[in-house]
C-alpha cells in the first residue's frame, strides 16, 4: 500500500493502516487522544500497547525533533507496527518488545505518554511515569471496560497530577445502503488525561 | 489572557478561547473535524460562520504558509474573532464581513471549507465550492438539527463529490462533585465531509 | 422454547423470542417504544412491518381486551411472528400477510400503529392512519436512517398531529470479558410519535 | 394539576409530575427501568431515594395487589413524593420517612428493590436485600458516576445474584426552533440489574 499522509491534521483514516486483528484506536478517537497528548515536535512518547501502532505512527509523524517508543509484547502487533511504520516512511517510531511495567523503566526523559493497553500493569506505569517523566508532561489513557475507567481515574486522581479529565467519545459512522444511510455505532471510549506537575 | 497554543496538537482546550454567547466548536468536535479538514500547511481555508472563531484559530495555526477566511456577518462573533485573532498571534486569519452566499464569492483559489453555521445558504455555498474549490480539496461541515444533517448529506452527494462521510460525535465529559465523577453529556454533533474529485 | 412473560412490565428479554435474521427492536427500546405507545387494555394496534413480532407480542400481552395486526410480507418473518405468537400462548395477534399500504386499508377502528419497517411506504401508511385511526391516537415510528428520520418528521410535521416528539435512544449492554465489562454499543435508534387530534 | 395516567404502558411523560428540584428518573429511562424491574401485580418494591417518586408511581399504578414502599429523607422530596401520590391516586405508596440503610430494615417480604439515590450506603442496602428479599426478586439501580457504576456492578457480582447486567442509556430529545428539531443530550444513565437466586 505505502500511503504516506501528506497533511498536518490528526485524523488518519483508518484505512491507512494495515490492521490484521489487532485493536486499533479508531481515527476521530485518534484525533481526539492526539489533541488530550498536546505534542510538542520535540517531545519523546511512549506508546504503552501499542496494538497496530496507529498512535504511534501519527505522533511519530508530528514529532519532527523528537521520538515514539512502541511498547508491545505480542508476536503480531509487531509485524503490524512494523509494516505501518515502513508504509508511512518513518524513522522515529522504536518498538520496545516487551512487557510495559518492564520495558518502561529502560526509557528515559520522555514527556508525553499513551496507555492504550495496559493489561493489569496501570499501577507500575503510572508510578514510572510519576518518577521519570519530565513536568510538564501529559499522561493519557484509553479506556473502555468499567473497571478499567474507574481504575485508571483513581490511578490518575490519586497521584501528583493537575487538570485530571475524563471525557467518554461516542462515535457512530454512516454506511450507506443504497439510499439510505445507517449510522452504525462503535463502542463508546473513555479518555482519561492530565498533566504532571 | 492572551494565552499561546504552544504545541503541534489539535484540540485547544475551550477555556483558551474568549467565548461570549457566540456558539463555539468544542474541543474535541474541533479536534475531529481538524482530522476530516487534512490541512495542508498552505491551504486556503474558508470558515463559513466563524462564530467564536476556534476553528479559524486552529486551523489557522498551522497554516504557516496558508491563510483563513473566516466569514461572518454578526457583530458579538465578529469582535470575538478579532480578540482570539489577536491572543493567539496570528497575522492569517481575514475576517470577511457579511452574508456567506454573498462574500464567498470574492474568496478565489481555495482549497477547504469549513461549514459550521449556514442559515440557510448551504445549497448556494455548496455550489460555488464545486465551482471554486481546487481539486482534492476538502468540504466539512457540523451540524445539529435533524433537517440540517439531511439536507448536509443530500447537498454533498449530489454534487460531483467523492468519499461522502458523515459521522456523529457525542461528547461527555467528567465533572468532579466531591468524591464523584458525573459524565455531562454535550449534543451529539454530526460532521459531513467529502472531497472533491 | 415456549417462555411465556409472567410479568406486568414491559421490556421482555430479547433471548425470550426466537429470532432467525429478522430485526428486532431490542428489548431496551421496546420499552421505550411501549412506553409512547400509551397502549389501553383495549387498544387496537397495527404493527407495521413486524419483523421477528416483538412489538406485537410485547403489545398482545398488555391488550386483554384489544388486538394487534402484525403487517409482514416476507416469508421468514412471518414465521418467526407465528412461533413466537404461539410461544407466548397469544390469540390475539393477527398477522396480516402482504404490503402495508394495501393490507392497512383493510384494517378499522384501530387507535394505535406502531411503524417499524416501511420500505418507502410512509406517507401512504401516515394518510390511511390519519383517515381512519381514533381521535386521540398514537402513532409511533422507530428509524434508524438519516433519510428516514427526515421524512418521517417531516410527515408527522405535515400532518394534523399534536406532541410531536423525537428521542433517540442510544443503548450500550455490558459484556463480561474476564474481570472486564466491556460496554458494546447498539445502533442509535430515533422514535417518532405523535397523537392524533 | 392531578392528571391521572389512564394507560397500561409505562413512560409517563415528565411532564405529569410535580418536580421541583428534585432529582426525577426521566420517562425514557424510566421505560427500561421498569422493564428491568419485572414487576408482578402483587410484587412489593421499595425505592430507595425516591426523590419526587416517579418511579414509585409508575410501579405502583402497575401494582393492583402490591405495594411501594418509597424511602426518602429529605422533606423537599418527600412533599413532593405526597403531592404526586394524590394527584395519581394511589393508595398503594407508602413513605418511610429517613435513612435507607435503617429504615429499609423494617419493611419484610419484598421482591423488588429499586435504588436511584444511595448516598454512600449501598452496601448495607445490598446486604438486607440479600437477606430479606424473596428469591427470584429482582434488584434495579441507577447510576450516573464513574464511582458508582463501579461500586454498583462489583456490589452485584460480589453477591449471590444471577443474570447481572448493565446497560447504558443515552437519551436525547429533539426540541424544536422555527423549523429545526435540535436534539438535546440528557447525561447517560446506567442501569444495573440482578436476580437473586
Amino acid at each position: 500500500m505505502n500511503k504516506q499522509w501528506k497533511y498536518s491534521s490528526f485524523g488518519i483514516p483508518d484505512s491507512y493502516f494495515t490492521r490484521g486483528n489487532a485493536p486499533m484506536t479508531k481515527e476521530e478517537v485518534r484525533a481526539v487522544v492526539m489533541g488530550k497528548l498536546r505534542l510538542k515536535e520535540d517531545s519523546i512518547l511512549i506508546d504503552v500497547g501499542a496494538g497496530t501502532g496507529s498512535v504511534s505512527i501519527e505522533a511519530a509523524l508530528k514529532l519532527t525533533k523528537g521520538k515514539v517508543y512502541a511498547i508491545e509484547f505480542k508476536d503480531d502487533p509487531i509485524e503490524l507496527i512494523k509494516i505501518n511504520r515502513e508504509n508511512f516512511g518513518l524513522d522515529n517510531v522504536e518498538i520496545v518488545v516487551g512487557r510495559a511495567k518492564d520495558k518502561i523503566r529502560e526509557i528515559k526523559g520522555f514527556d508525553r505518554i499513551f496507555i492504550g493497553g495496559t493489561c493489569g500493569e496501570l499501577s507500575e506505569i503510572l508510578d514510572y511515569t510519576m518518577e521519570e517523566m519530565k513536568p510538564g508532561g501529559r499522561v493519557v489513557m484509553t479506556v473502555v471496560t468499567i473497571e478499567n475507567l474507574n481504575r485508571g481515574l483513581e490511578g490518575l486522581k490519586s497521584r501528583k497530577l493537575k487538570d485530571v479529565e475524563v471525557v467518554s467519545v461516542g462515535i457512530s459512522k454512516g454506511r450507506s445502503t443504497g439510499n439510505y444511510t445507517i449510522m452504525e455505532a462503535e463502542n463508546t471510549i473513555y479518555i482519561l488525561s492530565a498533566t504532571k506537575e
